[in-house]
């Protein structure tokens, strides 16, 4: 398959998902700043740009996306909008423009996280925006058109992570970054669609 | 207790849920056309003037708020902030401008719905909306200082609608109304916060 994987060269998941696919698949990367090609998936007009430079594309996996992290009493109107703007949006946009350029039969993957189901202190803005990509992939996948399918991997704390961000999820059972990989290769070869494939 | 009801005096829920806690409790509704007083809360500053001009509010209650309607095939970015800035910022910012302004150990009794978990053709927008919701109300009601509660109600398909609305909810079963107000009561009433309410 040839498949994109945005975020593929930067973050830790990114970069485990694209090394793991690579080992049976062409893997396309891009990033904002780094990557095969360039995206700002804050920016629909980029998207299009970029999946009109990459034809034939049998799937999609997104593992990009910002939030913002503060205390809820802090929180602008314009911090909480930086999710919705950047993992929300800029995910609903991959599939929204997407749709019209990947090959018949293709996937989309997306990237939520453990925070829909169990919050933690300063998760406001990645807790509303996991929750609204959940629900948006059960709405959304039974609507596409040609074959396509369309899901979201919810990640726990990652291993990789977990010295670095563990302190601020108390209680949080970090996650082996293989089992998380499992999850969008599920998801990527799988024949399902509109499920949340919890990993945590 | 004086209780605020967004859409208490327009839609089909606001009035029934209105009517209900006026049984017990002063309420004020406030709408963009109608009710006691007006509030457009897509904007971020009708909402500080709606409660800067009620004081010493024991609850606030909102049945408002509004999604896009359409196959996910013809949404355009603009049609999906419809619902965000809405349905989901709308009472986002309640709860973010109003916990500054209201008692301490007030509640807020948000609105989502069925679509969240058991979306129709054409609900896209509400059902990640309501997702998202969902996810927040999780995630600040802990955060909340004062005492302040924070729940949200999901009702599903209600009675009162149904005639008009069902054809687009395939086997959905409608809810009695006085069900539904319910809800919106076990939140006021009740002692508990961050609670999905499911009335389906």
């Amino acid at each position: 398959m040839k498949i994109l994987v945005i975020g593929g060269n930067s973050g830790t998941i990114g970069k485990s998902v694209a090394g793991r696919l690579s080992k049976k698949h062409e893997v396309i990367t891009a990033g904002r700043t780094s990557g095969d090609i360039q995206v700002d998936i804050n920016n629909a007009e980029s998207i299009r740009q970029m999946f009109a430079s990459v034809p034939d594309l049998d799937a999609v996996v997104c593992c990009s996306g910002a939030t913002k992290w503060a205390p809820f009493s802090t929180m602008s109107e314009d911090d909480l909008y930086v999710g919705i703007k950047s993992k929300l949006m800029g995910q609903v946009n991959l599939v929204r423009i997407g749709k019209d350029f990947v090959k018949p039969g293709a996937s989309f993957t997306l990237t939520s996280g453990v925070l829909a189901d169990d919050p933690v202190y300063m998760s406001s803005n990645a807790a509303m925006v996991n929750g609204a990509l959940h629900s948006f992939v059960k709405a959304v996948a039974p609507e596409l058109a040609n074959g396509l399918r369309l899901n979201v991997v919810a990640p726990g704390l990652v291993e990789d992570s977990a010295e670095r961000l563990g302190d601020a999820f108390p209680g949080h059972t970090p996650v082996p970054m293989n089992k998380v990989a499992n999850g969008y290769v599920r998801s990527v070869e799988g024949m399902f669609t509109g499920e949340v494939i919890r990993i945590f």
